[in-house]
């Protein structure tokens, strides 16, 4: 059914018709559209538009209509051009005409945005709960891995020892960032476009901002004009979906980097990794690659979405159609990543001693420089000093550890035969004790931190 | 079933096949697949690795599951991971553990990349088919429409006369430009990753440029690393497809401004356009906006895949499993929109009196600043005194042409009284005679040259 | 000066050279260079890594160099590598080897992170200051422009009559979620990276909340090995810029339609528009069309830093060096239009009789459907009386507002005859007054809604 | 000087004549755009329309001009808007009142289409030279390091040995398509716009075929609308940069990551790569991560455009103008990486006996299989036995080829002592014999196939 036709002769070409449904992905709406046109009715009711057994009989209808679809039972119609189409469809069946009265005063422009944004209001609880998820792995792997040394790395080359703790939170706190962002993202998504109609506003007098509660908004959005076309919301979704999958990234890479023969610092569960069918030996850290990839993805759909928005003249425009099949795959991407890397996390083998072996002494390089900076000597000729240390046990072919008095007397005369303490990894991590570092009474306070962190309720 | 296994203890979490399987995308390579099969199959006999009966039964069996696939009765198992794992399974089913030879000497990897490979080799024809045919609906107006003269545009504003003709053949050229470039592409396409096996190449003496005959690629690829995880192709394609989308989206741009009820040059057919859930008298151009709007989204596809080939490490990474979707995606695009446009195009109502009424005098006024250049004025100085003219027609509330006598003299004395001539737009547009211009006699050949194009025949 | 080096022995190959050095675009970092190094020596010095003495010799170096940066007469030298080398080398020249304590304890690391953050947190108020610069054009405009009436539009076609002060509020709202949201981000841009030294934390006892309050941060960065790679806060830079981008894109387009011959609806001030080389006539939208087109351009910066995060896997990857462009470039294309759109907007000339004629009385078709509504037909039923009699009077050649009381009793005998009121399109402007719609009152209280927003004061 | 303002009574705007001018980057253009005037009057000449006098007179001045241009002494005016607007200024200047003949018949709308033509044309051979120099050092690699087993990868996981001089030629192919991408380019490129003035073509009898020629077109554009808007040919530049982007991002995330400790295959020469400012011992590969990071640059490049292009309406908007910086950008960064690259991968230290450590028995697991089906058993098989060795290899802490005749009988009765033959990588790699495959004889095949390919000469 065509909630439209009055006015044209001829019938829509059966291809244009296939390109100009979207049925096919804005059923997913099904939930948000009985509800909005629950409220809608309630709110006609109110205005004296509707009587009260005319609400009554169109919210009956409704329901029925939401238990179809629960049950999974609705049927839709070869006709039926949208979600909003099958459900009015419907609703007539069930009650007949009244059921004609339902779209007094809207229009499909406030309608479908008044969808959309329940969708994703929706959709924010869920996918924080995911995010938190995973924050939860790194949680406990920071508290369950504190006492484990590892090399930490800049340009992948190794750099300063670091605690596996320590690393495991730096995994913690960018997704922390993108649950606030979403969080954010709320505030200008909780604006109920309904009343707005095609672009001008209801002429029908609805209480915009009882039906703004009605629904779960914060309040009725300001401008009808705006209030149809705005697709703000849609792109920062995108973005911050984009930016989780940027954070997913870089976990994977560490982690298909890490689960390399050459690294060596953790060994994947078979419940989280792959074969080969030719090399039987392999064992593929195929999530992680699979998180890495699908962060292109986002990127994309974001983009898309951007392009598709540029340029557009007036209110409602057809090419807003394209806005949801990118934010449904984004949601549906993340949601199938969170609680696999969470579990690919958790049941991660560690081999710490793979890790200590790969803390070459060369990485205190930066310790002797600020040893040599506790001696008096300026930082930036300390740094040289040390430079030329580390150039001359390469030479030698000895560990920056293994130089002899003599040789650290050629180097600086500010040398001393103390200076054996700086090459113990564990003490300099924990000369890192400011605030942030790397120390374990810093990382100690972190988790705490990081746990408060954890536990506030962006929703309620 | 899965293709691996004998070297792990524990089995795959749930969350975790999900996420990892591609059944759900590339069953659509079903028919490449079993194709690769049954040439990798006869390769491997004439290698002399397969006797000539294993050769027999083995194909025997793929052409069954070939059947199966084009009735739609092949059923896929749970554990199918694949489209490669599902076809083997079946074959076992069907022949027993000689299935089990198939795979010798190859990989997932360079199976993978031929079936995409081959995919998107008859992708091209179907593509360039359906371009071509939106090129003959602009064909057919630029022969119909030949005597209709229309306002040309620059930045919106009004600039010159152009025949209409001339107009639908500007959309024409860019979609040829389209399907060189699909041509062009199909040269990097046709080449055989098959031989290659998971990276090191096969170990079995395959006669690899006889095997890409047989598949209809002109020569095997020269690298077994580069082949396995090459995926130029993919976004050659989509860059293809995206610039088919601009192209679409500079049309429907137009479209959408010229059935505008100001601009009022087209009217679509009924056939071709939709109406408002609230406003009755609405006419809606949405075949149009969807073109506009799907191109946005083609650019993100373009760079989704583009930012996950981003930074690739090795040779195949899971990473690749992100390729199709978007290929996929952009093709059901192109070829959902094609037809549609081209229906559109050929169904609409013409206004001619509508575009002549717009082209206003002032039009004319470049042809004014020629008429003296013809008189020896330097063209920057007869700009100038057109641009004048302009002013001073638009002070006196008058159109360019209504000047008089003395008005003109004013402003130069070059001007007498065959200025009139200038304002009539046919014979501006006759004026244009240089090659692709827009006199007529211009077009005329332009429409020649059009059809040569057109019936270019880029596969055979 | 390069501030490494001790450990090689052979030099940077020139081209190598050129390529690597960044400070051809961080020298716009000058000044937050200096502020971050003054509060980096005092910290030193109240860590007792520095004395008194020493704390007070290096602050009147750098506040000598700061008035360099101001008076234009800092010289580079050639081998200057990046800002922080220069005016590390610069200080050296000024106040000796003790210079060389200055770097004590940090790292480029996190010394370019917070020059980084400190710039975009002073580029956000200015930012703010330019976007409510535009919004002022738009609300002096709606209250200015309070009476005309304009057709509105959805597809571009002519839907409903609504206010041009409705109109002009509806691009003040999305730059209000613009500006919310970079206050949004501001949260997250105001973290303190320093002391994070290269990824491990600082091995001094610095206190960075002090040092955090000190530079105008809201506080210290949780964890050093996320704090010097994380770029999130000029991703969301660039993304909020996108999103003003393409708010500046819609209002363009619109710009670019209403000053067109065909809509005439406005016309540009000789001020902010552009003539012709070749055509007389012509005046064109230049400045929106280049805001349009920028945000085309807008959009690639986000997807390019975008992609350049992607997969990277350790802290400090010097592709991060590609961070710096983008943002710079968005804010300068950003501040560069928002002025001249303000000055365009501002020194419009409105064509109101222009606006008022392109309201067709089809356009009242929505309300004749509510006029039956209100006969109690259901909706569904009305809308499609009203298409018919659309149909009805296109056929006839007639407006909708003219059909006879024979036509209209055929049509439904529900309509009257003071049907006729329902064609006036002020009285159709007046009944939408739900909150949100066009109603001249509903506007009114709009107006007061806006300007309340717009005095928000994100920054102090 | 503009070009226009006789219709003008008021000047533009101080902030829109900064937005709006693009001489800042145009004048990139300046030689272009002088070869350009040149053969336009000399066109004009041969037309009638000048005098063989005025045409001298012209082309002096012109050439004046170009020596200015070459010498650096060319000064621009405060007012020149663009670098037509410059050149015309000069000219005036030189040659007086005749000046203004030379803009007749022409527009900058085909004037600064047929530039940046000219420009892009002539940075094909530079870039097409600079991707062959890359090429070259690969070659020499794969000549020079022909002996070198390593280890190969697929998910980053050590999958089979291979050839290093095979590994040096997989990065040799992607850029031989680059280059055969940019040479199909051209084609679309050499089409000259000039002739097209504004839109409708020049009223004036100029034989552009002639013109083309003249100019190193390869023929006449066949329609002026789409002469002056087509802007495929700099979208299809930037893609193709865009790839080569990603293929050098591949060398350089594989060239990290071989430099790293961890795996230690190579060596950066001091030339190519740098230090920390705070850990001396650190030697980072910042040419390759800039070349990475770039990449994602790159595709911001791409897609900014592509977004700039999308919906635009009519022939010649001003949007366009945001067209040059892109490609200017993309060029620059690929001829400034492309010799660095070269360079580095020249000079890097090889450690074979590495990369001969890192080949660990079981990547011979597959060899092991293919043994198997030697012996009769199908692959599949084959396959499930070899992995059970794997398993059973790493539970007795064995290398694979270290595993007992009663353990390899457990296993698989078919396994007679001849399986230590498999053992040996160099013998694997030798097994891999087929076309494109790792052999050193097919390997040896492949080098002679890349130096074909390399020699190709794609510009003459």
């Amino acid at each position: 059914m065509t909630l439209w036709g009055g006015r044209f002769s001829g019938k829509l070409d059966p291809a244009a018709w296939v390109l100009n449904t979207s049925l096919p992905f804005d059923q997913r709406l099904a939930r948000q559209d009985v509800a909005g046109s629950l409220a809608w009715a309630a709110a006609l009711g109110h205005a004296g538009v509707l009587t009260e057994d005319e609400v009554g009989s169109i919210c009956d209808g409704l329901r029925a209509i939401a238990g179809e679809f629960e049950a999974g039972s609705f049927a839709f119609a070869e006709l039926d051009e949208d979600i909003h189409s099958a459900v009015e469809r419907r609703l007539g069946e069930l009650i007949g005409p009244l059921a004609g009265k339902l779209h007094t005063g809207r229009s499909r422009n406030d309608q479908v945005a008044t969808d959309f944004r329940l969708w994703v209001m929706q959709a924010l609880p869920a996918l924080d709960a995911a995010i938190a998820g995973l924050q939860a792995a790194f949680l406990a792997r920071a508290e369950s891995d504190r006492d484990v040394l590892m090399p930490g790395y800049t340009h992948l080359q190794r750099a300063q020892p670091v605690l596996l703790s320590h690393w495991w939170l730096s995994h913690f706190w960018p997704l922390q960032r993108d649950r606030e962002r979403l969080a954010d993202l709320r505030k200008r998504l909780a604006i109920l476009p309904l009343g707005s109609a095609a672009l001008a506003g209801t002429a029908f007098p609805v209480d915009r901002e009882s039906l703004a509660k009605e629904l779960g908004f914060d309040s009725a959005s300001p401008n009808s004009l705006d209030a149809v076309s705005d697709r703000d919301f849609a792109a920062e979704f995108l973005f911050s979906a984009s930016l989780t999958g940027l954070h997913l990234s870089k976990l994977a890479e560490a982690m298909v980097l890490f689960t390399s023969a050459e690294f060596g610092f953790f060994e994947l569960s078979d419940a989280f990794s792959t074969g080969s069918s030719l090399m039987p030996q392999k064992k593929n850290p195929d999530m992680f690659e699979l998180a890495r990839g699908k962060a292109g993805t986002l990127i994309g759909l974001l983009t898309g979405l951007l392009a598709t928005l540029k340029g557009l003249p007036s209110t409602y425009d057809k090419d807003l159609q394209e806005d949801k099949l990118p934010i449904f795959g984004a949601y549906d991407s993340l949601m199938a990543l969170l609680p696999v890397l969470a579990g690919a996390v958790s049941t991660l083998s560690l081999r710490p001693e793979r890790m200590r072996a790969a803390i070459d002494p060369a990485m205190l390089a930066t310790d002797l420089a600020d040893y040599l900076v506790g001696k008096g000597l300026p930082f930036r000729e300390a740094h040289a000093v040390a430079g030329k240390a580390v150039r001359l046990a390469a030479d030698k072919g000895l560990g920056l550890d293994k130089l002899g008095p003599g040789e650290w007397h050629t180097l600086s005369e500010l040398i001393a035969p103390d200076v054996a303490m700086v090459f113990d990894p564990q003490k300099s991590v924990e000369r890192r004790s400011a605030s942030g570092g790397t120390a374990p009474a810093a990382v100690q306070k972190q988790i705490e931190q990081a746990k408060a962190a954890h536990n506030v309720e962006f929703y309620r």
